[in-house]
C-alpha cells in the first residue's frame, strides 16, 4: 500500500516537515469533519528534509495519496487511534501548538462560565469539567474540578509532557482568580501503558502523592456533598456527566427506590433526598465505602440507605426471582462496550438488566435507565428498552430522554463523543 | 388477499363481535408493542353474527390471519391509520372502552401533576398537555390546558362521540377541585374532514362560540404570559410541547437573537427576558399579531423584539446574503415531512434552514435547532445539522439534545409518538 509518489510530492513540498500519508476512507471521513485516523488508515510516514525519525507524540502533517495536506494532527506511535487533528492549518508547529492548547482551554472555561453558571457559584454545585478532550477541541486533555481541586489527565504521547502541562497550567491559572486553587494531574496508568508514556512523572503537577490528604476534597453537586480523592476511583472519581441527570432523578423518584451500579452513590443519594428507601448496588466494595462515607456528609437525607456489594446481573435475577419491586429503579452500568466488536454483547447485557428492572418496577413507577457506551448509539438503546418492554409485558412511556451536561459537550462531526444516554420511562 | 379461512374461524368464535383480519406484517408489527394497522394492512372485515356492519367509530377486535386474536382496536372508515390498538383484551364492549378512557384519563392527570408539579402551584407555569392521545393510552384524544381553560380535542371518528366526550368531561372533573375550570372542545376542520365527522356539535362542550371572550384566557409559561384563544390558531395555540426547551433558550440565548418561525413568540419573548435584541420571524401575520400582544403582557422583557413577517428561507437567505450576524438563533420550523415520502424534501429543507443560520451565528454563539418531523429521527436530523456544520466550515459543539416536555410523552413501542427534536449547539 506504499504509495511513493504522495511520499515524493510531500518530501517535494518541503514546508510541512513530517507528515502522514492517510487512506482513501480517512480522507473522506477527515473532510466530513471526523477527527481521528486509525493507523490501518496510514498509509505511510514521510519523514521531514533532515530524515529524522518520528516519534510519537509530534505534531505532523496529515496529505492524502495525491499529497493534498488535511491539517496537522498529534501522532502516537502506539495508540489504534494513531492520528488526533488539532488544526486544519498544515505544517503546525509546537510553538503555534501550545498557543492553541491555551486558547481553546480559554474558550472552554468560558463556555463552562456561560452555560453553567450554577457551577461557578460557590456552592450548590462546585464539580464540573472544564476540558473534554476533543469536545472542546482539545484532544487528549481533559480537566474536572472538584470545589478548589482541579484534575487534570493527559492522555496522550502528545498531550502527557511538560510543555503541554505547564500551557494547561497557565491558562487554568488565568481563568481562575482563587489562589487557592490546587490543580494536580492524575494520570490514567491503562491508558499511559497503552500510549508507552512510562511511570508519571514524579514532580510537575504533583503537590503530593496522590492519596494523600492534599488531594482529597469535599465538592458539591446540586446540593449534595461528595467526597473526592484524585487518590482513588475510576475516571476522576465521579461521574460529572451525569449531574443534570442525578437532579432529574430526584425530580422523578418515590417511593423504595434500586440504583444498580451506584458507584459511589450518585443517583442512589439524589433520590434519597425525596424516596422512603433507597438500595445502591455495585460491585465495588471501595465504590460502596466512599458511597457510605457520602451519604454521612449529608445529614439531611429522608431515605433509609442500603449498599449491597454484588455483581448487578446475579442480584437482579435474584431479586426478579423473589419477586422484589420497587417504585424506582436506577441502571448505570459501566460501558459493557467497549469497542465495536463488543457492542453486540453489549447489547444483551443492556436487554438483560432492563428486562428484570422493568418487571420489578411497580405499576406506575419509573425505570431510569442509562448507557455509556459511545458504540451503542441512542437508537439501538432504544431498541433494546423496547424490546425488554415487549418481553415483559409492560406499557412503558418515555418521559425525557438526556444525555450529559452541557460541560461534557460533543462535537456534531465526531459521532463517538455524544456516549451517554439517559433515559427517563414511566411504566404502567 | 381475503382469507374466508380466518374469518370463518373468527365468525366461529361468535364471543369476538366484530373483527378485522390483519396481514402478517401487521400482527408482527401489534405483537412487537406497535399500536396502529394501516389500511393496506386489512386483509377482511368480519361482521358480528347479527350481520350488521361495522359503523366507522366502532370497537372491534382484531384477529390475525389465523384467526388467533391480537387485541381490540377503534376502527375508521376513512383514515388511512384505520385501527387503533385500546385494549389487549378481545370482544371489549363500549361500556368497558368508556371506563377505560376514564381511568387512563386519571392515570395521565396523576402523571401530570406526579412529573410536572411545577405546574400545578398555581402560578409561573398554568399551561401544559394533560392528555396526549396514543402517549397516553388513549388514541385520539388530546386534552390542554392553559389557566383555568381546558381544550380538548376528539380526533377519531371513535373518540368524537357524545359518549366520549362525557367520559372525558367526567375524569377530568373529577381531577380537578376548581370549579371555576371551564372545558372546551375545540375541533380541527381538517381532522374531521379526513375522519367524516361533519361539522363540529353546536353544543356538548362549547359554552360559547369559539372565538368569543369566554374562550380567550391568559396562561403562563416559565413565568411568562402568554394569552390563548380557543378559537383560533395551529395545533391547540400554542406549542405546550416546547415548554422546557423555552426555558433552556433563555438559559443560553444573548446578544442580538433572531427566532425564525416563532409563531406567537414562544422562543422570542423567552430570550427577550435576557437579550439585547430578538427578532421573530413567521410567515403568519395572525401569529405575528398574538406574539405582539404576548410581548404587551410582559413588561418585564429587557430586549427590544421586533416581529418580521416573511418565508423563513426567503429570509434567511436575504439575511445571509447581506451579512446579517445574529449572537443567538432559534430555528423551529413546522413539520416539513407530513409523510414519510415528503421525509427527503424535509431533510433539504433542514439542511438549506441549519445551513444558512450556523453561517450566520458569531462566534462563540448559539443555534437552537429543532425538528418537530416524527418521520425525521434524531439521528437522520443531527446527520443534516452535521452536513450543515461541514459546508458552513464551523466547528460545533453539541451542549444538549433535548426532546418534547414530559407532559408529552411517547410510548417506547411506537416511535412514531416521539417526535420533538431541540439540539442547543455552540458555534466556533
Amino acid at each position: 500500500m506504499v504509495n511513493t509518489k504522495a511520499a515524493l510530492r510531500v518530501g517535494g513540498a518541503k514546508a510541512y516537515g513530517p507528515a502522514a500519508v492517510v487512506t482513501r476512507r480517512a480522507t473522506d471521513k477527515l473532510r466530513e469533519g471526523h477527527l481521528w485516523v486509525y493507523r490501518s488508515d496510514i498509509v505511510e510516514l514521510v519523514p521531514a528534509l533532515d530524515g529524522a525519525a518520528i516519534d510519537g507524540g509530534s505534531i505532523i502533517t496529515v496529505v492524502d495519496q495525491r499529497g493534498i495536506p488535511l491539517g496537522s494532527a498529534t501522532y502516537s506511535d502506539t495508540s489504534e487511534i494513531t492520528l488526533r487533528i488539532v488544526s486544519p492549518e498544515v505544517g503546525l508547529t509546537r510553538a503555534v501548538y501550545l498557543e492553541d492548547v491555551k486558547e481553546r482551554l480559554g474558550v472552554a472555561l468560558a463556555l463552562r462560565r456561560e452555560v453553567s453558571p450554577e457551577c461557578f457559584a460557590g456552592s450548590g454545585t462546585t464539580g464540573l469539567r472544564l476540558c473534554f478532550s476533543e469536545g472542546d477541541g482539545l484532544p487528549g486533555i481533559v480537566a474536572d474540578k472538584y470545589g478548589s481541586l482541579v484534575v487534570v489527565q493527559l492522555l496522550t504521547q502528545s498531550t502527557a509532557q511538560d510543555d503541554v502541562r505547564a500551557a494547561v497550567v497557565e491558562a487554568l491559572r488565568a481563568s481562575f482568580s482563587d489562589e487557592s486553587l490546587v490543580i494536580v494531574e492524575r494520570p490514567d496508568p491503562k491508558v499511559r501503558e497503552l500510549e508507552k508514556l512510562g511511570l508519571p512523572p514524579a514532580e510537575a503537577l504533583y503537590r503530593a502523592d496522590p492519596g494523600s490528604a492534599g488531594f482529597a476534597s469535599v465538592f458539591e453537586l446540586n446540593g449534595l456533598k461528595f467526597n473526592f480523592d484524585a487518590g482513588s476511583g475510576q475516571k476522576t472519581g465521579a461521574f460529572l456527566d451525569q449531574r443534570l441527570n442525578y437532579a432529574a432523578a430526584a425530580r422523578y423518584a418515590r417511593g423504595e427506590a434500586l440504583d444498580v451500579c451506584t458507584y459511589q452513590g450518585g443517583f442512589a443519594l439524589h433520590m434519597a433526598q425525596v424516596c422512603k428507601s433507597v438500595t445502591g448496588v455495585d460491585a465495588s466494595r471501595g465504590a460502596l465505602e466512599v458511597a457510605e462515607r457520602n451519604r454521612a456528609l449529608n445529614p439531611g437525607l429522608v431515605a433509609e440507605v442500603d449498599w449491597i456489594e454484588a455483581d448487578a446481573f446475579e442480584l437482579l435475577r435474584e431479586m426478579e426471582a423473589s419477586g422484589s419491586e420497587y417504585d424506582t429503579i436506577v441502571l448505570d452500568p459501566p460501558a459493557f462496550a467497549k469497542s465495536r466488536r463488543a457492542a453486540e454483547g453489549a447489547l444483551r447485557g443492556y436487554k438483560e438488566l432492563n428486562l428484570r428492572a422493568l418487571k420489578m418496577v411497580r405499576d406506575g413507577g419509573t425505570l431510569i435507565t442509562c448507557s455509556c457506551s459511545h458504540h451503542v448509539p441512542l437508537v439501538d438503546f432504544m431498541g433494546v428498552v423496547r424490546s425488554a418492554a415487549i418481553d415483559a409485558g409492560r406499557r412503558v412511556q418515555v418521559l425525557e430522554t438526556r444525555g450529559a451536561a452541557p460541560d461534557h459537550p460533543s462535537v456534531v462531526t465526531l459521532p463517538e463523543t455524544d456516549y451517554l444516554k439517559c433515559v427517563v420511562l414511566r411504566v404502567g
